[in-house]
């Protein structure tokens, strides 16, 4: 038995390692494609598996209601478009960029007459496509857009509608890349402090595991947020940990490590102690980061 | 019916928040416990639960082969110490220190005749004695001693035992913390973004997710880190990521949020990539943060 409902037809532009992904996974799905790329080499390589190649930008977004754009950063992006009529077409950027730029982005779109969705991808490109990979995009901008192609969208990966905003899905997608940002640099840390002593293989057990566990860290922080009170179930003040930081910093200067990846928050925690906030854990250096 | 297996006797020196939490334990699962506090109201409060009250470390260290010690630092532990005779004793270190300061401790206690185990303590007090909290003490030093008293050990919290290097268990301690305290600045600054603009709860359940998925990025570096190879299994190149960080400082600067828990780790990226790795992840900054 052959299905006779067709997959509703979409236009991507951008075929760099996202876009491909993004591509091939849903000519797989057995949606007609159109795609145009600046290097036409990367488009003609879809074209075997299905995918329509179109000659110009203006042409991939004639092709289909659904436009989706996936470039370098948000100039090229501009560039790209900057020729093309959008008018009365959905427009989907999962071009990475900031709030501002998704909402500089929906507002083009919007006074072209178009309905706008901004992503941002939480996922590598092997990840796109792959059932149980975790992979998702945050999306936001108009909701009416997101629920009428809500199967299609969720072909590559899951879908978490973040809301009205068009720059929450970047707020989002830049707030989670900061985490691990953070996260990944006390790894480097903490495996400059090992390597020389440790299996690293067998650290990297013990640290996932621990890191895993401590990332509950998070509820106690939004909690505290929440109700405006940072000692709530703190079971470490800051005069316990800044004394902890300092075993820290003679353990690094021991096994020869620079400890540039951790003085800055330690300085801040320090800074917050002396505000008179022993109580707290660290939420209030939070805070700190305000640029007034 | 009762038993009439007696538990191992000890002795605990320190009735901080941790020693506090040890003893509780200890006494909850019937062991005979000697304590000694400097504030000795500490150790009264324990006479309740049937704790036998030591009037100096000496006299502690004494009234048992095992012996824990549970203090504030190094320097207060030794002052402690100072009085006591450890000889043929087993001596227990959990106060928190560097691997060199364990190595010390160690050799004090081989002088005077003693066994040493040093331990890491991985847990806040709350977790202590609590089935199912995931605590666990790291040890190193004394195998033997390790295995003698595996029993009593295993009863506060989980044990692993981390080779006869006494400074291994205090090395592993601070580098989890140290790569905590990474996450916990990313998380820091995650929320200092998003705070204006998503309920800090939605966020947390986001950034916990993303973070516990992400953690297992310390495998793909102990594979780096085994092989020399830093280039395996890289998905986004260095190239990529340092043009993703200029996305991230400019939507810190939209919100007005400081970056600088993240720039240090960003800063030592560019420098690899200047190096020539543009095949590389993140794993060569940890041959950057090497003291020459």
């Amino acid at each position: 038995m052959t299905s006779t409902v067709e997959k509703p037809a979409l236009s991507l532009l951008g075929l760099g390692a996202m876009g491909g992904a993004l591509a091939r996974a849903w000519l797989a799905a057995g949606h007609p494609v159109t795609v145009w790329n600046r290097t036409a080499a990367r488009a003609e390589a879809l074209a075997d598996q299905g995918a329509r190649v179109a000659a110009t930008p203006a042409e991939a977004v004639a092709a289909s209601d659904l436009v989706i754009v996936c470039l370098l950063d948000h100039a090229s992006a501009g560039e790209v478009l900057d020729g093309a009529d959008p008018s009365g077409k959905d427009l989907v950027d999962l071009t990475t960029g900031t709030p501002e730029e998704a909402r500089a982005r929906a507002r083009w779109a919007g006074e072209r007459g178009a309905r706008f969705l901004d992503g941002g991808v939480m996922a590598v490109p092997p990840m796109i496509g792959t059932a149980g990979s975790g992979a998702y995009v945050f999306y936001s901008g108009s909701r009416a857009l997101f629920e009428d192609h809500a199967g299609t969208l969720a072909v590559p990966a899951g879908t978490v509608y973040a809301g009205e905003d068009p720059g929450l899905a970047a707020l989002l997608d830049v707030a989670l890349l900061s985490a691990m940002t953070g996260m990944f640099a006390g790894v480097a840390h903490a495996f400059a402090l090992t390597r020389d002593d440790v299996a690293p293989k067998e650290f990297a057990d013990l640290v996932v595991g621990w890191l895993r566990a401590m990332a509950s860290y998070a509820y106690g922080v939004a909690d505290h947020l929440d109700t405006g009170d940072y000692t709530r179930n703190v079971t470490s003040g800051l005069a316990m940990m800044v004394r902890g930081n300092a075993t820290l910093l003679r353990t690094a200067e021991e096994q020869r490590v620079s400890p540039e990846l951790l003085t800055p928050f330690m300085t801040l925690m320090e800074r917050r102690l002396a505000g008179g906030h022993d109580g707290e854990g660290t939420t209030g250096v939070i805070d700190l980061l305000r640029v007034p």
